[in-house]
């Protein structure tokens, strides 16, 4: 299975973004669709599908971006200015989990624009007003000529793996906001000055006290709560012992590959309750398993 | 050979940076080190080393960053405020050659930290203007309440892979900047609501006209031109045929096995010039020959 907010079959039209007249056209064109969207919310989505209104027929009131061209038609979604920024309901995740992956996908880049516009508005060199360019990519500073783009913040989101073939074992740890008996991969922030697996082994490291080498890569995904982009690995350790920061985590355990896949599974007697089918450490905890 | 700009020996120490007394006993720690910078040059890094001098000699009229620990003693670095941001100079690669991969690696941290500080003392959620908090590793709006932190941009750069086994070639190009006869793998920024496998296959159809399939990631490094993350991948085509976008490339071309071989041993009929080792794209070359 492909991780999940992955597939969009958006084309993003980047020729486009730096012709203004090419967007103009776009804009003027009948087959044109709007994202219907409330705030940071995918209107109707819990239907299974995205809402898309025609351009033509939507007074609109507020900057647009331009998603690009899907099913040949050229896709907008409207830049409000102070959406919450953080909301993440459970009816969100319901519409998303109700969503094809390919949706999810072009609602992930729709909602990571709306909302980096809605709290840039001005620019972090000068302080002065920005203006919204790049049919919505970016925006300028008028005041000191400063361009700023959409930030993606990568994360690592990882499995410390003790042990090969039938005695391998693998790290999974809680944060208290976890529904009860759910567990998940370790993740951090990637930070300035580190490579991918720099950033994994120091995660490790810092919140569980597990020292890893020879991590591999397994997969990627984007998570749009506001703009991540999650890395998902494996790193072998030789020694087993925890010591867990207790300000990150709730608790953290070893657990089988037959564990692992009880949990996958949903078997009653599980381990733990797995996270959810679109989040990557999903698709890292389902790599893992099939990798033996 | 490990990808430039890697393997630092620097502890972090994230456990200080969200502990005033722990920082505060830092700076004042006897053995305490402040890197030696002018602007974001490394002052005296030709000779090899990073140069450092006991922060207690030292006036400190700016606020400062905290790198974290090196050989047991603190290590911190100057934010200055206006430095000219995006020079790279021909003495900065030198040095930069010259430096162990570690002290390269302790650099680019340092280097993306003050950056990101010269650049960003404004919040680009209200225009006022920001405080520095945690030790360094971010900026407080007092107006509005809202924590910025340091941007991590990451970038794909990759190799489309054409043909298996002896008949294996792989796509490099050149941008009209580069150095005479030099060749690299194609790279541009990944965007919001994409994965890493989507990046890759958007920006060689963007730039080459190429379609891949079956990415796989073989490489990371952080690149501290300002701040990205560097994320080397190979994705297979079965169509060869080229479509170069000429805005973004002056030439791209096919390479066997062979060819990047010599490129990479700079034998003198070689087929280009290749990337400098502390780049990325040397080692992906390097890994991508290393792999038949």
């Amino acid at each position: 299975m492909n991780p999940g907010f992955t597939g969009s079959l958006l084309d993003r039209a980047d020729d486009a973004r730096h012709d203004e007249a090419m967007v103009r056209a776009m804009r003027s064109d009948p087959e044109a669709l709007l994202l219907e969207m409330s705030g940071l919310h995918p209107v109707g989505a819990e239907q299974g599908a995205l809402g898309w209104t025609p351009l033509r027929y939507t007074e609109v009131r507020t900057e647009l971006a331009l998603l690009g061209r899907l099913d040949g038609t050229p896709r907008f979604v409207a830049l409000e200015r102070g959406v919450s920024a953080f909301r993440r309901s459970p009816e969100l995740f319901a519409a998303i989990t109700a969503m094809s992956a390919e949706d999810a996908g072009t609602y992930a880049t729709a909602r990571s624009l709306v909302d980096w516009h809605s709290r840039h508005g001005f620019c972090a060199n000068c302080g002065a007003e920005t203006m919204v360019f790049r049919a919505g990519w970016g925006r300028s500073c008028p005041a000191c000529g400063t361009d700023h783009f959409p930030r993606v913040d990568p994360v690592v989101i990882m499995l410390a793996q003790h042990g090969e073939g039938a005695d391998a074992k693998v790290l999974v740890g809680r944060q208290p906001a976890f529904p009860p008996g759910r567990y998940s991969a370790l993740a951090g922030f990637l930070e300035p000055g580190e490579s991918i697996e720099e950033a994994v082994a120091r995660e490790l490291k810092e919140e569980a006290g597990v020292s890893v080498h020879s991590v591999r890569y397994l997969a990627s995904q984007p998570w749009p709560f506001p703009s991540q982009l999650m890395i998902a690995c494996v790193g072998m350790t030789d020694d087993d012992a925890l010591s867990i920061d207790y300000t990150e985590l709730e608790e953290a355990k070893w657990v089988s590959r037959d564990g692992i896949r009880a949990a996958l599974a949903g078997e009653a007697d599980a381990p733990f309750l797995p996270p959810p089918a679109y989040a990557i450490a999903h698709t890292l905890l389902s790599r893992w398993v099939a990798e033996a």
